[in-house]
């Protein structure tokens, strides 16, 4: 008798979101079936049916992962010792891995079924408000502890910083696109200004 | 005898493709119909077709006048006395209306469709590309005229300027999505913070 691979369902699922994705980046939701699935996940349809009934069900699961990873990054920002420093470093590591993984395409994907299925759109916009609060909350207690800015408005700014983290990634899509490393000083240049202190006998921002 | 309208023919065309732009962001492109948009312009598919004779050559129409469109804004641009104020003014200009217009909206099924369509891709890089030649030239010629920091790098600043642009374009389709007149403050301190010379004393910066 085989012993059951408790890790087993877990890959499973894995596997099917991985081809799931390049499913949609190839075709786009909508052209992409169940069938197509399958076949890119090696997996027969009486298989991938046990683990998702629906394409709705595997794009849930992406939002779920997509909420967790986000939810890591934010982690690491919280846990980081200065607020700029800290976000620097997890936004570029962020965007790095994103446009590695082609992240950005799937985005655009699923952004523009947001646009046109409110079900789809409500899942990620529950994380993307709770990023929001979280950012809100550690600019609040950065610009508290002299880190940041404390003449700069924490809610549009969160906003703003979200707008350029993900204009960075949707621009990762156009050919012929810059290597993120390329745009990676300017990037922390900006950031830096935008939310650094200026010192008492500073010109700049006055 | 009826006197033809020389008008006409460019009315038409212009509400083909208001109604297409209207059902590629209802129902999405893919799942848009020729027969949908003919009941969305209230036209008949013979006098539609004798505009359009595909999606694609709707499409195609879109494109071009995304082109025209952002060539007034880069010329608003070129002709205004200072680079920085001239920026903010323009983009944010740009940004009011598109936002309004539900432009992003249309945007990133666009962007969706370019995903896995080459010759989409193709008709908006072309833009894209003419838009950061010229910001690149801009910002090139203003550092010389001591309007912006010379310290930074035309390239990846133009491109950053352009995902900054675009991101909060993408997140104004999101629900609840801050007004721009909320977040404008922020994005202009930003630009500003970003592109402007520090003052011989600055302390910031540096």
């Amino acid at each position: 008798m085989r012993t059951p691979d408790p890790e087993l369902p877990g890959r499973r699922r894995e596997q099917i979101l991985e081809a799931a994705a390049v499913c949609f980046v190839r075709y786009g939701f909508h052209q992409t079936s169940m069938k197509e699935i399958c076949a890119a996940a090696q997996m027969s349809p009486g298989a991938l049916y046990r683990y998702f009934d629906s394409k709705d069900a595997i794009i849930e699961a992406i939002a779920d992962k997509h909420r967790v990873e986000t939810a890591a990054f934010l982690q690491k920002l919280t846990d980081s010792e200065d607020f700029v420093t800290g976000f620097i470093d997890t936004a570029t590591q962020a965007l790095q891995v994103s446009i590695e993984k082609e992240c950005p395409r799937l985005g655009v994907e699923i952004l523009a079924e947001a646009s046109h299925n409110p079900k789809v759109a409500q899942l990620f916009e529950k994380t993307d408000a709770a990023t929001k609060k979280t950012l809100v909350r550690l600019l609040r207690s950065a610009m508290q502890r002299g880190e940041v800015d404390a003449t700069i408005k924490a809610e549009p700014v969160a906003e703003i910083l979200l707008a350029l983290i993900e204009g960075i990634e949707g621009r990762s899509i156009l050919k012929p696109s810059p290597k993120f490393r390329t745009l990676e000083p300017t990037f922390v240049l900006l950031i830096s200004r935008l939310l650094k202190p200026a010192r008492k006998n500073s010109g700049r921002g006055e």
